[in-house]
C-alpha cells in the first residue's frame, strides 16, 4: 500500500501515447483502464480506436498529435511534469482509488507526492473560528509529518495550504495546471509550487467547469489517509469529498459547530452519520497512529449527508459512487499488471497480443443490433443482457465498450447499465 | 410507567411520620426505602430506630417533632405542599429512578407534575447562541405538549424556564423551597410558581451546599423523558445530569458547538460518546414520538465524559452511579407495594407485622462484632461477607443497616460495601 517507489517510468513515446489516449473526450479513467487491459498498451488502443469506435454510432474524437505536442510544450514552459499511473512518483494511495487518473500533471516537489497525507477541506465563506481551527490543524498535523492536501479554494482550503507551506502541501486543482482558479490565488499557487506541489488530471488550457470540482474532490480524498471537514454547508462540495473519502476507506473527521451556523450543517450531519470527531488536531494524529491496526472505514456511512447527491452525475463517466461490482473489474487491473509485466509497458497482459485489434470486432451486425436493441433507459444487469441477447459475454462487453466510447452508455452500481 | 393517578394519599399523621423519617440526617432515599420495607410504615420505623441505631456505634439524630411542625408551618406560609412517593401527584417517571425522594415539597400547579416532560440544562455563563437555541427549544418543545424541566440556575436553565412559562415548566432547586438560589432569581421563581411548579427534596430552611446540586440533578433528569444539554464545560454539573439521565434510561441529547468554545467541550464529548444530536428542537420531539417503540438508553454511554466524576461521592448516600445489583433490592420495592397494600400504608408488607421491631435486633454481640470486624475500607461483596461471617444473610443485613444509619457504611456498585 505504501510502496511509493514501485513501478517503472514510461518512455517519452509511451508517455505521449498515454497522454493522447487520456485526452480523448469520452475516455475517462475507467474507460482508459479497460482499453489498456484490452489492447495491451496505449499505442495499440489508439490504433484500434477508430475501427472500434465507429460502431458506437457517435463520433469519437481522438486528440490530435498537434494538440498533445502543444500540451507538452505548455508543460515545459511552466516547469510542469506528467506522472503516469504505475510510475514510481505516482501517489501510492491515489493508485488504489476507484478511478485513478491515468496521468497527472504536476508542478513543484515530486517528493511530497509520496509522503503520508491528510486532507483538510471546508467552506469558501469560512468563519473566523473555522479559519483559526484550520490553521491550527494544518500546522500541528503538518509538524507531525503529514503533507496537507486541499482543493485550493477560497476560505478553509487556502488557509490549510498557507499554514502547511513549511511542512508540505499539495493543491489539487479542477482545471488545467495553467488555469488558476480563483484568480486571486495566483501568488498562493506559486508559493505552493515552491514549497509543495500543485496537481491536476485535466489538460493544460482546461477552464474548470462546475462538474470538474466534484470530480477533482475524489483526488483530494484519494491522496490522503484521513480527511477533516472543518466547515461545510448543506449539499456542499466538502460533503462530496467526504463521501469519496468514506468510499475510499479513508478516515473522515468533521469539526462540530453550532446548529445556528449554516456552515456547521454539513459537518454536524456528517458527525451524526458516523464521522469521527475532530475536536483537536491531535485526534487525527492519534487515529492515524492507530490506523496500522485499523479496519477499513465502512462505506455505508454518510447516507443522509450525501444521499441526494449520489443521483447527480458528477462527470462524464457517470456514477462514481458505486462500481464495486463492475463486471469488467474481473479483467486484470492496471496497477496489478504494472509490477508483473512492466518491461514493455503492456500494463495488463493483452488478451491476444498477436491478434490484430480490428479482428476482434467482427461481430455480426445482427448480434450488435440485438444487444443495442435490448438496452434502454432502465438499468439492467450485464448478466441479464448476455442471457437475453443469447450472445457470449465477450461479445456483449465489446458492444458495451463501443457504446461507452460513443458516450451512449451509463454504468450504474451493481453491474447495471443503461442507454443514455 | 405513566399511571399518573395511581396510589393513595397519606393521612396527616402518616405524612408527618414520613417527613420526620426522611429528615433524619443519615436517612437518604435508599435507607428510607429499606426502613419502610423492613418495618412496614414510617411510624414503626421511627419507633424502632432508637434501639436499632444504638448498635451502629455513632449517634443517629432523629428530627424532633418540633422541627417537623416548624417545617409544616413554613410550608403553609409559602403555600407549599408535600407529595409523598406513592401518592397520586408524585411524578410517575420520578418514581422509577434509582433513589426517588420519599417526599418532595412543591409550590405551584400540581398538574404539571403529571405531564410528560423534557429537561433542558446547560452552562451558567451561556453564550448568546446557546441562549437563543435554548429559547427556541423550550418554546417549540413546550408547544408540542411537554413540560420543560430545569435546574433554575443562571444562564441556560433560567432561559429554559422563562421560555416555557406559558406552556408549563418545573424548576427543581437544590436547597429548601424557601431558600432561593441564585438570589436574583426571586422574581423568576414567583413566575414559575404562578405558571408551573418549583420542587425540592430538601427541608425548608436548607441552604444549598455544593454537593446538593449534583444530588438535585438526578431529579431534573428523573422527571423528564428526554434531556437536552445545550452548553456544558468539561466536568460541569450538566454532564452529571446527563450521566443520571443515561443511567435512568432517558434519551440524552446534546447540542454541538465549536471546539474553540469551552462551553461546547462537554456537549461535544457527550456526542462523541453516543448522545443524540439536537440540531433542532424537532429532533427531540421526533425521538419522543418514536419512543413508544423505543429501546432503553444504553447506560454504558458517557464513560469518557463522566468517568472521573463517578469516583467523587456526590452526597451522603455515596455511589449513585451504580447500585443496580444492590442485594437489598430483592426486597419488595416501595412503589410495587403501594398498589398491592396501600390501605394501611404499609408500603411493603412488613416481614413480620406482629413482631416487635426491637426483637429482630437480638443478634449476639459476638455475631455483630464479627461482621464489623470483617469489614474494612476495601469494598467486599455482601455475599462474601455472609460466607466469611458464617452468619445468616438476614443478620448480616441487620448489621449493615445499623452501620448505614450510623453513617459508617458505604455502598458501592455491584453489591459491594465498605466501612467508612
Amino acid at each position: 500500500m505504501t510502496t511509493g517507489t514501485s513501478g517503472i517510468a514510461l518512455t517519452p513515446a509511451q508517455r505521449f501515447a498515454w497522454l493522447r489516449l487520456s485526452r480523448c473526450e469520452t475516455i475517462g479513467p475507467k474507460t482508459f483502464r479497460q482499453l489498456i487491459n484490452r489492447f495491451g498498451s496505449a499505442e495499440a488502443a489508439l490504433e484500434a480506436l477508430p475501427h472500434f469506435a465507429r460502431r458506437g454510432a457517435a463520433p469519437l474524437r481522438i486528440a490530435s498529435i498537434a494538440e498533445i505536442e502543444a500540451e507538452l510544450e505548455a508543460a515545459v514552459r511552466l516547469g510542469a511534469a506528467f506522472v503516469a499511473l504505475g510510475e514510481p512518483d505516482y501517489p501510492a494511495l491515489l493508485r488504489e482509488i476507484d478511478s485513478p487518473p491515468p496521468i497527472i500533471a504536476m508542478r513543484g516537489a515530486r517528493a511530497v507526492l509520496s509522503r503520508p497525507a491528510v486532507a483538510i477541506v471546508g467552506s469558501r465563506n469560512a468563519s473566523a473560528a473555522g479559519l483559526v481551527f484550520t490553521e491550527r490543524a494544518a500546522r500541528e498535523i503538518g509538524r507531525a509529518g503529514y503533507v496537507i492536501v486541499s482543493g485550493f479554494a477560497r476560505g478553509i482550503d487556502a488557509r490549510a495550504h498557507l499554514a502547511s507551506l513549511e511542512t508540505g502541501t499539495i493543491a489539487v486543482i479542477a482545471g488545467g495546471l495553467d488555469k488558476i482558479y480563483p484568480p486571486e490565488h495566483a501568488e498562493l499557487l506559486e508559493r505552493v509550487v515552491m514549497q509543495g506541489a500543485v496537481i491536476s488530471e485535466m489538460p493544460f488550457g482546461w477552464e474548470p467547469r462546475g462538474r470538474d470540482f466534484p470530480r477533482r474532490n475524489r483526488l483530494v480524498s484519494g491522496l490522503a489517509q484521513a480527511m477533516i471537514v472543518v466547515e461545510a454547508a448543506h449539499r456542499s462540495g466538502s460533503l462530496i469529498t467526504a463521501k469519496f473519502a468514506a468510499d475510499q476507506g479513508r478516515d473522515v473527521f468533521a469539526v462540530p459547530g453550532s446548529p445556528l451556523d449554516p456552515r456547521a450543517e454539513g459537518t454536524n450531519a456528517l458527525l451524526r452519520d458516523g464521522a469521527k470527531f475532530c475536536l483537536a488536531p491531535q485526534d487525527v494524529i492519534d487515529a492515524l497512529d492507530d490506523r496500522s491496526a485499523g479496519l477499513p472505514y465502512p462505506s455505508d456511512l454518510f447516507e443522509t449527508a450525501a444521499a441526494d447527491m449520489a443521483s447527480d452525475p458528477l462527470w462524464d463517466e457517470g456514477n462514481l459512487f458505486d462500481e464495486a461490482t463492475d463486471p469488467l473489474r474481473a479483467a486484470p487491473r492496471i496497477e496489478e499488471a504494472v509490477s508483473d509485466d512492466g518491461g514493455d509497458l503492456a500494463l495488463a497482459p493483452p488478451r491476444a497480443p498477436s491478434e490484430p485489434a480490428p479482428s476482434e470486432l467482427e461481430l455480426s451486425a445482427l448480434a450488435r443490433a440485438k444487444v443495442v436493441g435490448l438496452l434502454g433507459p432502465s438499468p439492467i444487469s450485464v448478466d441479464d443482457l448476455v442471457r437475453a441477447a443469447e450472445a457470449t459475454a465477450r461479445d456483449v462487453q465489446t458492444v458495451l465498450l463501443e457504446l461507452e466510447l460513443a458516450g451512449r452508455l451509463e454504468r450504474h452500481g451493481g453491474g447495471l447499465v443503461s442507454l443514455l
